[in-house]
C-alpha cells in the first residue's frame, strides 16, 4: 500500500507549477536528481541516493517518471503518488559497474523511449548527485538532446510553503526544541560529547508524543571550547570541561521538513564578554526578524542585523540564513534564497526560512537562531525556545 | 591544538601511495573531492560537504592543499596534519552564489598559484560532491590544463587496512554489536519503528565503554512488515504488529570507519518458510566467507555464495558485498570491489569487506551479514553475533 504525505492534488499542483516554469525557461524535459526534488514532486522517500537515480518531468507527459536501482523500484513503489507503470529501474550491474555500465546509460534510454531524444533537457548542473560523470554520459547518450541548467527550477517552485508543509514544520520544531533540552539537560562538566550528541539524537527520532522523528539532513553540530569558531566540526568522545561554551545547532525532521535551531550555552557562568555578545545576537536577531514581511528583500532583512550589530562595534562577513523546508543529507537548506547582501529575492507570504545569525571570535562564538514563516503581517517564529546564552 | 586518528607517518605514506598511482596514471595534479578522501589524505573531519571543497595533491608539492570555504578553514586546522599554510579558502559569497560566483573559480586560481594550470589534473568524475557545474568550471578556467578521469584513484589505495584502520573498525563493529542488541531489545509489537531507531541512534552515538560512536553514513535502516522487500526504506512512526518481519541495518562508526552489520528478527514465532530461508542464508554466507583468501577473486566468494543457494534452488541477482572502511554520508561502501560476477579484483591481505548477502520475496526478505577482514589464512569475522534469525 502506498502512503503519501500529501494529497495527490498537492503533489500535482508541484507539477504544474514545475511545468509552468519549464516553459518559461524553454525546457521541454527535466531532469531531476536531488533527492529533495525527487520527493518533492513524486513523494519518493528512500536511503538510495548513494546510487543514480532521478525524476524525469516531461511537458508531453502528465505523470514524472522516478528511475532508479532495481532493488529500490519496490520502495517507489511504497513511497510515491505515481502510477507504478512510471517507476522504470536500472538492473544492479550499473551501480559502480566493473563492466563499464553507468546509470545514466539507462536514464539515457528511458528518455528516448518517452520520445524526449530531441528535445531540450534541463538537468540540475550544481546539485548534489548529479555529477560530472553523470553529465557526460547523458549529453554523449543523447546527442540530439540540447542541455540546459536547471539547478534551481524546483528549489524555487520549492519556497513558498502550503498549510500541509507548514504543519510538518511545525512537527519538525516540536521535535528540535525537545532535543535542544534534551542537550541542554545533558551538558556537564566530564560528560563526553558523543554522549550529549547521544542524547540529542534519541530525541530527534524518537520525537514527541504522537509525532515519530525523521533522520535530519544534517547531524547535530555542538562545538564546544575553542571549537566553537570551528562551526562545522562534529563532536568527538572528549569530556566536556567546566568553563567550556558550546554552540548547539540541530533540527527534528518530520517527513523530510525540517526546523533548524541553534543555542549557544556555557558549562558555568559566562563571562562578561560573552554575555554582551550574546546581548547583540538576539538584538540583531530581533532586528532582522522585524522587517522580514512580504515585499521586503532577503538583503534588507540582513541589512537590520548588520547595522544593529555595528552599532556595537561588531562585523561579521558570512550570510544569516537561508530558504529551508524538505532536505536530505548533507543539506536541510533550499540553495535559493539567502538573507545576505546581493540577495534581492522578494520575501513572499509562507516562505520559510532559518535565521542563524552568529558571531565568532578566537576564543568563543555565539549563535542563537530563529526557524520563521513569513506571513503576510511579518515575520512568525516557529519556536518559543528562549532566545537567550544558557549557563549549564 | 589538532589532533589526528592517525600519526603523520601515516598520512605521509597515504600521499606517497597517491603519487605513486598518480604517475602511473600520467596524472601530475589530483583534485579530490570525496569526504573520504579528503579525510583520508589530510585528516580532515568536519559536515562542511555540503558545500564545495576539495584537496589537491601535486607530483611537485610534499604536502596536499586543503581547499574549502572560509569559516571551515579553522575545522580544517584543527583536524589535518598538513601545515596551515596548505589550508587555502574561499569567501562565503562563493556559497551558493546570488552573485555568479562559484567554488571552483577559486579552486582554479589555487591551482594557477601552484603553477598545475598546464599539467594534467585528475578529478573525481563520478565521486559524491564533484557536480557537473563544478567540473565544467574548473575546465572553463583552466583551458591549459588537462582533465582526465580519476574518480577512484585514491580509494584504491585505501582498500587495503593499516594496523590501525582495523583497530579503528575493531572499535566500530562493538558498536554495531551493542546498538544491533539495543534494536533487538527494543523491537515489539506496538512499539513504533521510531522509538526502536532511536535507541539504535542512542548507542551509536553514545558508542560503548570509553569509546564514543561517531554519525554513520548511512542511517540505520530497518524495514518491516511487507517492506522487508524495499531495503533502502528509512522508518515511520507506524507501530511494528505481530508477526512482522523486520531487517536491521546498521554501523557503528570509530574516526570515520565503519563496521556493518545486517540481521533479520521475527515478532514472534518466525514461520518454517522464513526459517529455511535464513538457513539458506547463512549457509551460503558462510560458504562465501570460507573461499574468501588472498588470491582469490571477488567474483568467485560471490561464486561460492550463488552456487550454494542454488542447491536450495535460490537466485538472487544483486551483488553480495563491497569493500568498506572510511565513508561519510551517503556512503560507507568504498566503490573499489564488489563480491559479484565480473568483479575480477583479487583479494589481499587487510582488505575488508562488508558481505551482506540477502534473499527477498514478495512477502518477506531475509539478511544476514559479516564485515570480514582478508587475512593471510582466510577471511576473518570482525564480528561475534550470532548467524541467526531473531525471534523477540
Amino acid at each position: 500500500m502506498t502512503t503519501t504525505p500529501f494529497g495527490r492534488d498537492e503533489y500535482e499542483r508541484r507539477v504544474d507549477a514545475t511545468k509552468e516554469r519549464m516553459r518559461e525557461a524553454g525546457i521541454e524535459t527535466l531532469f531531476v536528481t536531488d533527492p529533495a526534488n525527487m520527493n518533492y514532486l513524486t513523494g519518493y522517500d528512500g536511503w538510495s541516493f548513494y546510487v543514480h537515480q532521478g525524476v524525469v518531468v516531461s511537458l508531453e507527459h502528465d505523470q514524472p517518471v522516478w528511475i532508479g536501482r532495481e532493488m529500490d523500484a519496490n520502495g517507489a513503489k511504497a513511497t510515491v503518488w505515481i502510477d507504478h507503470e512510471h517507476i522504470r529501474s536500472y538492473s544492479d550491474d550499473h551501480v559502480q559497474s566493473p563492466v563499464g555500465k553507468h546509470p545514466m546509460d539507462y536514464v539515457a534510454t528511458v528518455l528516448e523511449e518517452m520520445g524526449r531524444e530531441r528535445t531540450t533537457i534541463g538537468v540540475e548542473m550544481d546539485a548534489y548527485y548529479y555529477t560530472a560523470r553523470s553529465h557526460e554520459r547523458l549529453e554523449r547518450k543523447l546527442p540530439d538532446a540540447t542541455f540546459t541548467d536547471a539547478t534551481l527550477l524546483v528549489n524555487e517552485v520549492r519556497i513558498v510553503k502550503s498549510e500541509r508543509e507548514l504543519e510538518y514544520i511545525d512537527q519538525a520544531v516540536d521535535i528540535s526544541e525537545a532535543a535542544m533540552q534534551a542537550g541542554l539537560d545533558a551538558l556537564a562538566p566530564g560528560v563526553p560529547e558523543s554522549t550529549v550528541a547521544a542524547d540529542i539524537y534519541h530525541t530527534l527520532i524518537d520525537g514527541v508524543e504522537r509525532v515519530g522523528g525523521d533522520y535530519p539532513a544534517i547531524v547535530p553540530l555542538m562545538p564546544s571550547g575553542e571549537h566553537t569558531g570551528t562551526p562545522h566540526l562534529t563532536w568527538s568522545d572528549d569530556p566536556f570541561e567546566a568553563g567550556d561554551p558550546v554552540i548547539i545547532e540541530l533540527s527534528g525532521c518530520r517527513h523530510r521538513y525540517h526546523a533548524p535551531l541553534a543555542r549557544t550555552a556555557v558549562l558555568g557562568e559566562p563571562s562578561e564578554e560573552m554575555q554582551r555578545v550574546a546581548g547583540v545576537v538576539v538584538e540583531g536577531l530581533n532586528a532582522a526578524l522585524e522587517v522580514a514581511e512580504p515585499g521586503v528583500t532577503c538583503e534588507a532583512v540582513e541589512l537590520a542585523w548588520r547595522e544593529t550589530i555595528a552599532e556595537h562595534g561588531i562585523e561579521k562577513e558570512s550570510r544569516i540564513g537561508y530558504s529551508m523546508g524538505c532536505g536530505y543529507p548533507p543539506d536541510w537548506g533550499e540553495h535559493t534564497a539567502s538573507l545576505r547582501p546581493g540577495d534581492e529575492t522578494v520575501l513572499e507570504e509562507n516562505m520559510t526560512f532559518h535565521m542563524i545569525p552568529g558571531i565568532w571570535f578566537d576564543e568563543f562564538g555565539v549563535e542563537i537562531s530563529e526557524p520563521f514563516r513569513v506571513t503576510s503581517t511579518g515575520a512568525e517564529r516557529f519556536s518559543s525556545f528562549p532566545q537567550q546564552l544558557f549557563s549549564v
